[in-house]
Protein backbone atom coordinates (compact mmCIF):
# COMPACT_ATOMS: atom_id res chain seq x y z
CA UNK A 1 0.00 0.00 0.00
CA UNK A 2 1.24 3.66 -1.22
CA UNK A 3 1.84 5.71 2.00
CA UNK A 4 0.09 8.44 -0.08
CA UNK A 5 -3.19 6.54 0.58
CA UNK A 6 -2.33 6.11 4.39
CA UNK A 7 -2.10 9.85 4.37
CA UNK A 8 -5.86 9.94 3.11
CA UNK A 9 -6.87 7.26 5.59
CA UNK A 10 -5.06 8.97 9.03
CA UNK A 11 -7.70 11.80 7.60
CA UNK A 12 -10.68 9.40 8.67
CA UNK A 13 -9.30 9.51 12.74
CA UNK A 14 -10.67 12.77 12.71
CA UNK A 15 -13.60 12.27 11.60
CA UNK A 16 -14.61 9.82 14.16
CA UNK A 17 -17.44 10.59 16.46
CA UNK A 18 -16.11 11.61 19.98
CA UNK A 19 -17.84 13.07 22.66
CA UNK A 20 -17.87 15.05 26.05
CA UNK A 21 -15.80 12.46 27.78
CA UNK A 22 -12.92 13.38 25.02
CA UNK A 23 -11.03 16.72 26.10
CA UNK A 24 -9.04 16.37 23.39
CA UNK A 25 -9.36 13.27 20.19
CA UNK A 26 -6.86 12.39 17.51
CA UNK A 27 -4.76 14.25 16.13
CA UNK A 28 -2.35 15.35 18.73
CA UNK A 29 0.61 13.35 20.24
CA UNK A 30 -1.88 11.58 22.72
CA UNK A 31 -5.44 11.99 23.18
CA UNK A 32 -6.62 13.97 26.42
CA UNK A 33 -9.24 11.93 28.09
CA UNK A 34 -11.41 12.95 31.25
CA UNK A 35 -11.14 10.77 34.14
CA UNK A 36 -13.69 8.40 34.71
CA UNK A 37 -15.69 9.58 37.82
CA UNK A 38 -13.91 13.23 37.82
CA UNK A 39 -10.60 14.19 39.31
CA UNK A 40 -7.46 16.02 39.59
CA UNK A 41 -5.96 14.21 36.62
CA UNK A 42 -6.60 13.81 32.89
CA UNK A 43 -5.54 10.59 31.41
CA UNK A 44 -3.45 10.83 28.20
CA UNK A 45 -3.77 7.94 25.62
CA UNK A 46 -1.90 6.84 22.12
CA UNK A 47 -0.62 3.41 19.98
CA UNK A 48 2.37 3.11 17.47
CA UNK A 49 3.15 0.51 15.82
CA UNK A 50 6.65 -1.08 15.16
CA UNK A 51 7.11 -3.34 11.91
CA UNK A 52 10.09 -5.01 10.16
CA UNK A 53 11.59 -2.83 7.48
CA UNK A 54 9.48 0.14 7.92
CA UNK A 55 10.57 1.37 10.93
CA UNK A 56 13.80 -1.02 11.65
CA UNK A 57 15.67 -3.66 9.53
CA UNK A 58 15.31 -7.28 10.01
CA UNK A 59 19.05 -7.53 11.73
CA UNK A 60 18.11 -5.09 14.37
CA UNK A 61 18.47 -6.78 18.02
CA UNK A 62 15.09 -7.24 18.85
CA UNK A 63 15.77 -6.04 22.52
CA UNK A 64 16.88 -2.87 20.90
CA UNK A 65 13.66 -2.99 18.34
CA UNK A 66 11.36 -3.40 21.43
CA UNK A 67 12.72 -0.67 23.45
CA UNK A 68 12.16 1.62 20.46
CA UNK A 69 8.55 1.01 20.29
CA UNK A 70 8.43 1.55 23.95
CA UNK A 71 10.72 5.04 23.44
CA UNK A 72 8.62 6.28 20.52
CA UNK A 73 5.18 5.76 22.71
CA UNK A 74 7.35 7.48 25.46
CA UNK A 75 8.16 10.51 23.41
CA UNK A 76 3.89 11.20 22.90
CA UNK A 77 3.52 11.50 26.53
CA UNK A 78 6.80 13.61 27.12
CA UNK A 79 5.23 15.90 23.83
CA UNK A 80 2.19 16.07 25.99
CA UNK A 81 3.80 17.12 29.16
CA UNK A 82 2.57 14.48 30.99
CA UNK A 83 3.61 11.23 33.00
CA UNK A 84 3.30 7.61 31.34
CA UNK A 85 1.48 5.37 33.87
CA UNK A 86 0.61 1.73 32.15
CA UNK A 87 1.51 0.13 28.77
CA UNK A 88 -0.50 -2.61 26.65
CA UNK A 89 2.13 -4.63 24.12
CA UNK A 90 0.97 -7.09 21.06
CA UNK A 91 3.34 -8.88 18.64
CA UNK A 92 2.23 -10.28 15.60
CA UNK A 93 5.39 -12.37 13.76
CA UNK A 94 5.76 -15.10 11.69
CA UNK A 95 9.85 -16.30 10.52
CA UNK A 96 10.89 -15.91 13.64
CA UNK A 97 11.70 -17.88 16.76
CA UNK A 98 10.14 -17.61 19.65
CA UNK A 99 13.57 -16.48 21.25
CA UNK A 100 13.15 -13.34 18.53
CA UNK A 101 9.52 -12.82 20.17
CA UNK A 102 10.75 -13.44 24.04
CA UNK A 103 13.95 -11.15 23.21
CA UNK A 104 11.88 -8.18 21.46
CA UNK A 105 9.00 -8.42 24.80
CA UNK A 106 12.38 -7.80 26.84
CA UNK A 107 13.51 -5.01 25.42
CA UNK A 108 10.22 -3.34 26.00
CA UNK A 109 9.91 -4.85 29.62
CA UNK A 110 13.45 -3.43 30.82
CA UNK A 111 12.97 -0.34 29.36
CA UNK A 112 9.37 -0.16 31.18
CA UNK A 113 11.47 -1.26 34.59
CA UNK A 114 13.34 2.38 33.99
CA UNK A 115 10.45 4.31 34.25
CA UNK A 116 8.02 2.50 36.99
CA UNK A 117 5.68 1.49 33.87
CA UNK A 118 3.66 -1.82 34.20
CA UNK A 119 2.62 -3.66 31.46
CA UNK A 120 -0.08 -4.33 32.62
CA UNK A 121 -1.86 -6.24 29.43
CA UNK A 122 -1.06 -7.76 25.53
CA UNK A 123 -1.45 -10.47 23.36
CA UNK A 124 1.06 -12.71 21.40
CA UNK A 125 -0.13 -14.04 17.60
CA UNK A 126 1.46 -16.10 15.13
CA UNK A 127 1.24 -14.89 11.30
CA UNK A 128 1.34 -16.90 8.20
CA UNK A 129 3.70 -14.31 6.51
CA UNK A 130 7.18 -13.52 7.12
CA UNK A 131 7.42 -10.32 8.77
CA UNK A 132 6.56 -8.71 11.84
CA UNK A 133 4.39 -6.00 13.71
CA UNK A 134 4.18 -4.64 16.99
CA UNK A 135 2.12 -2.49 19.07
CA UNK A 136 2.26 -0.37 22.10
CA UNK A 137 -0.35 1.51 23.86
CA UNK A 138 1.11 4.06 26.31
CA UNK A 139 -1.13 5.53 28.90
CA UNK A 140 -0.15 8.65 31.11
CA UNK A 141 -1.57 11.25 33.36
CA UNK A 142 -1.21 14.58 33.64
CA UNK A 143 -3.31 17.31 35.58
CA UNK A 144 -6.60 18.23 34.75
CA UNK A 145 -6.87 20.57 31.59
CA UNK A 146 -3.30 20.81 31.48
CA UNK A 147 -2.21 18.91 28.66
CA UNK A 148 0.12 20.91 26.28
CA UNK A 149 -1.42 20.83 22.60
CA UNK A 150 0.11 21.56 19.48
CA UNK A 151 -2.78 24.56 18.97
CA UNK A 152 -1.30 26.80 21.61
CA UNK A 153 1.74 28.61 19.59
CA UNK A 154 0.79 32.48 19.99
CA UNK A 155 2.78 35.34 17.76
CA UNK A 156 5.43 36.46 19.30
CA UNK A 157 6.66 33.57 20.93
CA UNK A 158 10.14 32.00 20.16
CA UNK A 159 10.42 28.16 18.46
CA UNK A 160 12.65 26.14 20.44
CA UNK A 161 13.93 22.29 19.91
CA UNK A 162 16.15 20.04 22.31
CA UNK A 163 18.78 18.15 21.30
CA UNK A 164 20.24 17.66 17.75
CA UNK A 165 18.33 16.73 14.74
CA UNK A 166 19.43 14.68 12.19
CA UNK A 167 21.77 11.65 11.07
CA UNK A 168 19.49 9.14 13.28
CA UNK A 169 18.87 6.48 11.36
CA UNK A 170 22.99 6.12 10.68
CA UNK A 171 23.99 7.50 13.76
CA UNK A 172 21.73 4.71 15.75
CA UNK A 173 19.99 7.59 17.21
CA UNK A 174 16.57 6.21 16.52
CA UNK A 175 17.46 3.23 18.35
CA UNK A 176 19.26 4.39 21.95
CA UNK A 177 17.18 7.64 22.03
CA UNK A 178 16.34 8.69 25.55
CA UNK A 179 12.51 9.49 25.34
CA UNK A 180 12.30 13.82 26.76
CA UNK A 181 10.01 12.76 29.98
CA UNK A 182 11.54 15.19 32.21
CA UNK A 183 11.93 17.61 30.00
CA UNK A 184 8.21 17.38 28.62
CA UNK A 185 7.11 17.79 32.64
CA UNK A 186 9.25 20.63 32.99
CA UNK A 187 7.95 22.68 29.93
CA UNK A 188 4.19 21.64 31.52
CA UNK A 189 2.56 25.28 32.11
CA UNK A 190 5.37 26.68 30.53
CA UNK A 191 5.63 25.62 26.36
CA UNK A 192 2.65 26.87 24.34
CA UNK A 193 2.13 24.19 22.15
CA UNK A 194 4.75 21.02 21.60
CA UNK A 195 5.00 17.82 19.72
CA UNK A 196 8.12 15.26 19.38
CA UNK A 197 10.04 15.24 16.29
CA UNK A 198 9.42 11.92 14.74
CA UNK A 199 8.79 12.61 10.48
CA UNK A 200 10.95 15.31 10.22
CA UNK A 201 11.60 19.38 11.63
CA UNK A 202 9.58 20.30 8.47
CA UNK A 203 6.94 18.36 8.30
CA UNK A 204 6.19 18.40 12.12
CA UNK A 205 6.69 22.19 12.52
CA UNK A 206 4.20 22.71 9.87
CA UNK A 207 1.66 20.24 12.12
CA UNK A 208 2.21 22.83 15.27
CA UNK A 209 1.88 25.45 12.64
CA UNK A 210 -1.32 24.39 11.28
CA UNK A 211 -2.60 23.20 14.40
CA UNK A 212 -1.68 26.48 16.23
CA UNK A 213 -3.35 28.62 12.95
CA UNK A 214 0.02 30.52 12.88
CA UNK A 215 3.03 30.74 10.29
CA UNK A 216 6.65 29.64 11.77
CA UNK A 217 9.67 31.38 11.07
CA UNK A 218 12.20 28.77 10.71
CA UNK A 219 15.71 29.75 11.13
CA UNK A 220 17.78 27.13 9.12
CA UNK A 221 21.14 27.91 10.16
CA UNK A 222 20.81 27.65 13.97
CA UNK A 223 18.97 23.96 13.37
CA UNK A 224 20.66 21.56 16.00
CA UNK A 225 22.86 19.53 13.87
CA UNK A 226 23.16 15.80 14.85
CA UNK A 227 27.05 15.14 14.09
CA UNK A 228 27.35 13.72 10.16
CA UNK A 229 23.98 15.31 9.51
CA UNK A 230 23.17 17.83 6.61
CA UNK A 231 20.51 20.55 7.04
CA UNK A 232 18.48 18.47 4.45
CA UNK A 233 18.97 15.39 6.41
CA UNK A 234 17.93 17.36 9.31
CA UNK A 235 14.56 18.97 7.98
CA UNK A 236 13.26 15.55 6.10
CA UNK A 237 14.62 12.60 7.94
CA UNK A 238 12.95 12.29 11.52
CA UNK A 239 12.99 9.81 14.12
CA UNK A 240 14.99 12.37 16.01
CA UNK A 241 12.62 12.06 19.17
CA UNK A 242 13.28 15.68 20.04
CA UNK A 243 10.77 17.85 21.59
CA UNK A 244 9.65 21.17 18.90
CA UNK A 245 7.89 23.62 21.16
CA UNK A 246 6.85 27.36 21.13
CA UNK A 247 7.04 29.70 24.67
CA UNK A 248 7.51 32.89 25.55
CA UNK A 249 10.83 34.91 23.65
CA UNK A 250 14.04 34.66 25.50
CA UNK A 251 13.02 31.61 28.01
CA UNK A 252 15.95 29.56 26.34
CA UNK A 253 17.92 31.67 28.54
CA UNK A 254 15.98 30.75 31.69
CA UNK A 255 15.64 27.16 30.94
CA UNK A 256 19.21 26.06 29.78
CA UNK A 257 20.13 24.36 33.33
CA UNK A 258 16.76 22.07 33.08
CA UNK A 259 16.69 21.60 28.88
CA UNK A 260 20.21 21.32 28.19
CA UNK A 261 21.02 21.21 24.71
CA UNK A 262 18.32 23.94 23.92
CA UNK A 263 17.90 25.60 20.57
CA UNK A 264 16.28 28.74 19.44
CA UNK A 265 15.35 28.18 16.20
CA UNK A 266 12.53 30.45 14.82
CA UNK A 267 9.29 32.00 16.04
CA UNK A 268 6.15 32.69 15.91
CA UNK A 269 4.28 34.83 13.18
CA UNK A 270 0.60 35.63 12.66
CA UNK A 271 -0.35 33.64 9.62
CA UNK A 272 -2.00 30.09 8.58
CA UNK A 273 0.09 27.23 8.90
CA UNK A 274 2.75 28.04 6.61
CA UNK A 275 6.77 27.53 7.41
CA UNK A 276 8.50 29.59 6.26
CA UNK A 277 12.61 30.82 6.14
CA UNK A 278 14.32 33.71 7.55
CA UNK A 279 13.41 35.76 4.45
CA UNK A 280 9.81 34.67 4.69
CA UNK A 281 10.31 32.29 1.62
CA UNK A 282 8.40 28.88 2.12
CA UNK A 283 9.84 25.79 2.45
CA UNK A 284 9.29 22.90 0.42
CA UNK A 285 8.21 20.45 2.72
CA UNK A 286 6.91 17.95 0.14
CA UNK A 287 10.22 17.53 -1.08
CA UNK A 288 11.94 16.58 2.11
CA UNK A 289 9.10 15.35 4.29
CA UNK A 290 9.38 11.87 5.58
CA UNK A 291 6.50 10.05 6.77
CA UNK A 292 6.32 6.58 7.66
CA UNK B 1 5.67 -19.71 14.89
CA UNK B 2 4.22 -22.32 16.48
CA UNK B 3 1.37 -21.88 18.95
CA UNK B 4 2.89 -23.74 21.53
CA UNK B 5 5.57 -21.67 21.61
CA UNK B 6 3.36 -18.23 21.84
CA UNK B 7 1.61 -20.20 24.92
CA UNK B 8 5.57 -20.41 26.78
CA UNK B 9 5.74 -16.26 25.41
CA UNK B 10 2.26 -15.52 27.31
CA UNK B 11 4.19 -16.49 30.08
CA UNK B 12 6.18 -13.75 30.10
CA UNK B 13 3.27 -11.37 30.52
CA UNK B 14 2.00 -12.31 34.42
CA UNK B 15 6.58 -11.88 35.35
CA UNK B 16 6.29 -8.45 33.81
CA UNK B 17 6.86 -5.65 37.02
CA UNK B 18 3.47 -4.26 37.78
CA UNK B 19 3.04 -1.73 40.82
CA UNK B 20 0.41 -0.07 43.14
CA UNK B 21 -1.23 1.24 40.89
CA UNK B 22 -2.44 -1.86 39.21
CA UNK B 23 -5.10 -3.24 40.81
CA UNK B 24 -5.28 -6.65 38.34
CA UNK B 25 -2.40 -6.79 35.89
CA UNK B 26 -2.21 -9.69 32.95
CA UNK B 27 -4.01 -12.40 33.51
CA UNK B 28 -7.83 -11.58 33.62
CA UNK B 29 -10.05 -10.15 30.57
CA UNK B 30 -8.82 -7.00 31.46
CA UNK B 31 -6.34 -5.21 33.53
CA UNK B 32 -7.76 -3.12 36.16
CA UNK B 33 -6.05 0.17 36.99
CA UNK B 34 -6.44 2.72 39.50
CA UNK B 35 -7.81 5.87 38.54
CA UNK B 36 -5.17 8.61 38.81
CA UNK B 37 -6.06 10.71 41.60
CA UNK B 38 -7.83 8.50 42.85
CA UNK B 39 -11.63 8.56 42.61
CA UNK B 40 -14.68 6.60 42.84
CA UNK B 41 -14.46 4.50 39.08
CA UNK B 42 -11.27 1.79 38.19
CA UNK B 43 -10.04 2.24 34.64
CA UNK B 44 -10.41 -1.22 32.56
CA UNK B 45 -7.88 -1.98 30.04
CA UNK B 46 -7.05 -4.99 27.06
CA UNK B 47 -6.25 -4.96 23.90
CA UNK B 48 -6.86 -7.50 20.97
CA UNK B 49 -5.80 -8.92 17.62
CA UNK B 50 -6.92 -9.71 14.55
CA UNK B 51 -5.37 -11.34 11.86
CA UNK B 52 -5.76 -12.72 8.66
CA UNK B 53 -5.97 -16.37 8.03
CA UNK B 54 -5.93 -16.48 11.67
CA UNK B 55 -9.24 -14.73 13.22
CA UNK B 56 -11.08 -14.39 9.43
CA UNK B 57 -10.41 -15.26 6.16
CA UNK B 58 -9.28 -13.35 3.09
CA UNK B 59 -12.90 -12.79 1.93
CA UNK B 60 -14.27 -12.04 4.84
CA UNK B 61 -15.67 -8.59 4.03
CA UNK B 62 -13.50 -6.09 5.86
CA UNK B 63 -16.77 -4.12 7.56
CA UNK B 64 -17.57 -7.40 9.28
CA UNK B 65 -13.53 -7.67 10.31
CA UNK B 66 -13.45 -4.78 11.63
CA UNK B 67 -16.43 -4.93 13.27
CA UNK B 68 -15.45 -8.12 14.72
CA UNK B 69 -12.33 -6.39 16.34
CA UNK B 70 -14.09 -4.13 18.13
CA UNK B 71 -16.74 -6.72 19.36
CA UNK B 72 -14.30 -9.15 20.89
CA UNK B 73 -12.74 -6.58 23.41
CA UNK B 74 -16.11 -5.18 24.12
CA UNK B 75 -16.70 -8.59 25.35
CA UNK B 76 -13.61 -8.73 27.49
CA UNK B 77 -14.77 -5.14 29.27
CA UNK B 78 -18.31 -7.26 29.70
CA UNK B 79 -16.46 -10.09 31.44
CA UNK B 80 -15.40 -7.70 33.85
CA UNK B 81 -19.24 -6.23 34.49
CA UNK B 82 -17.68 -2.93 32.86
CA UNK B 83 -18.71 -0.33 30.82
CA UNK B 84 -16.46 0.81 27.33
CA UNK B 85 -15.68 3.83 26.93
CA UNK B 86 -12.82 4.95 24.63
CA UNK B 87 -11.05 2.46 21.71
CA UNK B 88 -7.73 3.08 20.04
CA UNK B 89 -6.86 1.21 16.26
CA UNK B 90 -3.88 0.18 14.84
CA UNK B 91 -4.29 -1.36 10.95
CA UNK B 92 -1.01 -2.48 9.59
CA UNK B 93 -1.59 -3.93 6.43
CA UNK B 94 -0.10 -5.32 2.50
CA UNK B 95 -1.87 -6.59 -0.15
CA UNK B 96 -5.04 -4.47 0.40
CA UNK B 97 -5.82 -1.27 -1.62
CA UNK B 98 -6.77 1.59 0.74
CA UNK B 99 -10.45 0.87 0.26
CA UNK B 100 -10.15 -2.63 2.14
CA UNK B 101 -8.60 -0.29 4.83
CA UNK B 102 -10.90 2.21 5.10
CA UNK B 103 -13.97 -0.30 5.19
CA UNK B 104 -12.09 -2.52 7.63
CA UNK B 105 -12.08 0.99 9.76
CA UNK B 106 -15.56 1.88 9.18
CA UNK B 107 -16.84 -1.76 10.39
CA UNK B 108 -14.81 -0.37 13.72
CA UNK B 109 -16.32 3.30 13.69
CA UNK B 110 -19.81 2.29 13.02
CA UNK B 111 -20.19 -0.33 15.55
CA UNK B 112 -18.02 1.68 18.11
CA UNK B 113 -20.93 4.88 17.55
CA UNK B 114 -23.84 2.51 18.32
CA UNK B 115 -22.05 2.15 21.56
CA UNK B 116 -21.07 5.58 22.00
CA UNK B 117 -17.57 4.50 22.06
CA UNK B 118 -15.41 7.10 20.73
CA UNK B 119 -12.42 6.23 18.90
CA UNK B 120 -9.53 8.24 20.40
CA UNK B 121 -6.41 7.49 18.46
CA UNK B 122 -4.99 4.96 16.03
CA UNK B 123 -2.24 4.47 13.92
CA UNK B 124 -2.13 3.01 10.21
CA UNK B 125 1.11 1.59 8.17
CA UNK B 126 1.63 -0.38 5.08
CA UNK B 127 3.12 -3.76 4.87
CA UNK B 128 5.85 -5.07 3.02
CA UNK B 129 4.10 -8.71 3.32
CA UNK B 130 0.63 -9.50 1.84
CA UNK B 131 -1.00 -10.07 5.28
CA UNK B 132 -3.12 -7.21 7.55
CA UNK B 133 -3.00 -7.32 11.10
CA UNK B 134 -5.17 -4.84 13.36
CA UNK B 135 -4.88 -4.46 16.93
CA UNK B 136 -7.73 -3.06 19.58
CA UNK B 137 -7.07 -1.38 22.79
CA UNK B 138 -10.43 -0.86 24.93
CA UNK B 139 -10.31 1.24 28.14
CA UNK B 140 -13.39 1.06 30.38
CA UNK B 141 -14.83 1.94 33.42
CA UNK B 142 -15.95 0.44 36.87
CA UNK B 143 -17.02 1.30 40.22
CA UNK B 144 -13.33 0.64 42.47
CA UNK B 145 -13.05 -2.45 43.29
CA UNK B 146 -16.04 -3.83 41.58
CA UNK B 147 -14.39 -5.49 38.86
CA UNK B 148 -15.76 -9.19 38.25
CA UNK B 149 -12.49 -11.37 38.30
CA UNK B 150 -11.63 -14.87 37.06
CA UNK B 151 -10.68 -15.93 40.82
CA UNK B 152 -13.73 -15.36 42.98
CA UNK B 153 -15.77 -18.82 42.06
CA UNK B 154 -16.53 -20.24 45.75
CA UNK B 155 -17.38 -23.68 46.41
CA UNK B 156 -21.17 -24.13 46.12
CA UNK B 157 -21.74 -22.18 43.53
CA UNK B 158 -23.19 -22.97 40.53
CA UNK B 159 -21.73 -22.62 36.96
CA UNK B 160 -23.62 -20.81 34.15
CA UNK B 161 -23.25 -19.72 31.16
CA UNK B 162 -25.44 -17.12 28.94
CA UNK B 163 -26.88 -17.87 25.42
CA UNK B 164 -25.31 -21.20 23.08
CA UNK B 165 -22.41 -22.34 22.07
CA UNK B 166 -20.41 -24.15 19.28
CA UNK B 167 -20.58 -23.65 15.49
CA UNK B 168 -19.33 -20.15 15.71
CA UNK B 169 -17.28 -19.93 12.03
CA UNK B 170 -20.00 -22.41 10.70
CA UNK B 171 -22.82 -20.35 11.70
CA UNK B 172 -20.81 -17.03 11.11
CA UNK B 173 -21.76 -16.47 14.84
CA UNK B 174 -17.82 -15.14 15.41
CA UNK B 175 -18.60 -12.21 12.98
CA UNK B 176 -22.72 -11.46 14.10
CA UNK B 177 -22.15 -11.62 17.55
CA UNK B 178 -23.28 -9.33 19.89
CA UNK B 179 -21.11 -8.54 22.59
CA UNK B 180 -22.52 -9.04 26.25
CA UNK B 181 -22.40 -5.90 27.69
CA UNK B 182 -25.68 -5.55 29.56
CA UNK B 183 -25.38 -9.20 30.82
CA UNK B 184 -21.88 -8.21 32.40
CA UNK B 185 -23.24 -5.38 34.07
CA UNK B 186 -25.96 -6.82 35.59
CA UNK B 187 -23.67 -9.45 37.23
CA UNK B 188 -21.66 -6.99 38.51
CA UNK B 189 -21.64 -7.63 42.34
CA UNK B 190 -23.60 -10.99 41.53
CA UNK B 191 -21.50 -12.99 39.98
CA UNK B 192 -18.83 -14.46 42.34
CA UNK B 193 -16.14 -15.01 39.09
CA UNK B 194 -16.39 -14.34 35.13
CA UNK B 195 -14.79 -14.83 31.82
CA UNK B 196 -15.88 -14.50 28.09
CA UNK B 197 -15.86 -18.12 26.00
CA UNK B 198 -13.41 -16.87 23.28
CA UNK B 199 -11.33 -20.22 23.42
CA UNK B 200 -13.68 -23.63 24.22
CA UNK B 201 -15.83 -23.54 26.86
CA UNK B 202 -13.44 -26.57 28.49
CA UNK B 203 -10.19 -24.36 28.08
CA UNK B 204 -12.10 -20.67 29.58
CA UNK B 205 -13.77 -23.04 32.26
CA UNK B 206 -10.46 -24.01 33.30
CA UNK B 207 -9.00 -20.75 33.09
CA UNK B 208 -11.82 -19.89 35.62
CA UNK B 209 -11.55 -22.65 38.02
CA UNK B 210 -7.46 -22.27 38.20
CA UNK B 211 -7.84 -18.46 38.75
CA UNK B 212 -10.27 -19.51 41.49
CA UNK B 213 -8.04 -22.41 43.29
CA UNK B 214 -11.79 -24.85 42.31
CA UNK B 215 -12.91 -27.66 40.65
CA UNK B 216 -15.85 -27.19 38.46
CA UNK B 217 -18.38 -29.82 37.54
CA UNK B 218 -19.59 -29.17 34.41
CA UNK B 219 -22.66 -31.37 33.05
CA UNK B 220 -22.20 -32.12 29.68
CA UNK B 221 -25.29 -32.87 29.12
CA UNK B 222 -26.84 -29.44 29.90
CA UNK B 223 -24.42 -26.99 27.89
CA UNK B 224 -26.78 -24.98 25.77
CA UNK B 225 -25.82 -26.25 21.81
CA UNK B 226 -26.23 -23.71 18.82
CA UNK B 227 -28.34 -24.71 15.96
CA UNK B 228 -25.70 -27.05 13.91
CA UNK B 229 -23.30 -27.99 16.49
CA UNK B 230 -22.34 -31.39 18.39
CA UNK B 231 -21.34 -31.37 21.77
CA UNK B 232 -17.40 -32.00 21.32
CA UNK B 233 -17.76 -28.29 19.07
CA UNK B 234 -19.30 -26.79 22.01
CA UNK B 235 -16.81 -27.69 24.59
CA UNK B 236 -13.75 -27.16 22.38
CA UNK B 237 -14.03 -24.57 19.80
CA UNK B 238 -14.23 -20.99 20.41
CA UNK B 239 -14.95 -17.75 19.43
CA UNK B 240 -18.68 -18.10 21.00
CA UNK B 241 -18.18 -14.98 22.95
CA UNK B 242 -20.57 -16.21 25.54
CA UNK B 243 -20.08 -15.09 29.56
CA UNK B 244 -19.43 -17.76 31.46
CA UNK B 245 -19.85 -17.28 35.23
CA UNK B 246 -20.34 -18.48 38.95
CA UNK B 247 -22.92 -17.06 41.20
CA UNK B 248 -24.80 -18.39 44.17
CA UNK B 249 -26.95 -21.55 43.36
CA UNK B 250 -30.53 -21.00 42.12
CA UNK B 251 -30.18 -17.51 40.71
CA UNK B 252 -30.55 -18.48 37.12
CA UNK B 253 -34.53 -18.87 37.97
CA UNK B 254 -34.61 -15.20 39.67
CA UNK B 255 -32.42 -13.74 36.64
CA UNK B 256 -34.01 -15.41 33.21
CA UNK B 257 -35.72 -11.84 32.71
CA UNK B 258 -32.51 -10.56 32.44
CA UNK B 259 -30.05 -12.79 31.61
CA UNK B 260 -32.21 -15.12 29.28
CA UNK B 261 -30.79 -17.64 27.62
CA UNK B 262 -29.32 -18.38 30.49
CA UNK B 263 -27.92 -22.21 31.32
CA UNK B 264 -27.05 -23.63 34.57
CA UNK B 265 -24.26 -26.09 33.21
CA UNK B 266 -22.63 -27.22 36.58
CA UNK B 267 -21.09 -26.01 39.81
CA UNK B 268 -18.29 -25.19 41.84
CA UNK B 269 -16.78 -27.83 44.49
CA UNK B 270 -13.45 -27.48 46.42
CA UNK B 271 -10.30 -28.23 44.05
CA UNK B 272 -7.19 -27.05 42.28
CA UNK B 273 -8.42 -26.34 38.73
CA UNK B 274 -9.76 -29.26 37.34
CA UNK B 275 -12.83 -29.62 35.35
CA UNK B 276 -14.77 -32.50 35.92
CA UNK B 277 -17.78 -34.41 34.22
CA UNK B 278 -20.60 -35.36 36.32
CA UNK B 279 -19.25 -38.20 37.45
CA UNK B 280 -16.70 -36.76 38.70
CA UNK B 281 -13.77 -37.75 36.10
CA UNK B 282 -11.87 -35.33 34.48
CA UNK B 283 -12.71 -34.01 30.82
CA UNK B 284 -9.29 -34.49 28.25
CA UNK B 285 -8.78 -30.56 27.54
CA UNK B 286 -5.38 -30.84 25.46
CA UNK B 287 -7.45 -32.75 22.62
CA UNK B 288 -10.76 -30.18 22.22
CA UNK B 289 -9.74 -26.98 23.50
CA UNK B 290 -8.65 -24.80 20.85
CA UNK B 291 -6.76 -21.39 21.06
CA UNK B 292 -5.80 -18.78 18.59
Amino acid sequence: MAIEELKILAGLLPELRQNDSVATGPGDDCAVLKTPGGGPMDILAAVDQLARDVHYTGGTPPEAAGEKLLKRNLSDIAAMGGTPRWALLTVAAGGRDSEWVLRFCRGVAEYAATCDLPVVGGDLAGLEADTEVATLTILGEIPTGRAVLRSGARPGDGLYVTGSIGNSFESRHHLTFRPRLAEGEFLRGKATAMLDVSDGLLLDAERLARASQVDLILDAEKVPLRAGATLPEALGDGEDYELLFTAPSGMEKRWLRELAPLTRIGEVRPGAGQILDKHGKEYDIERTGYEH
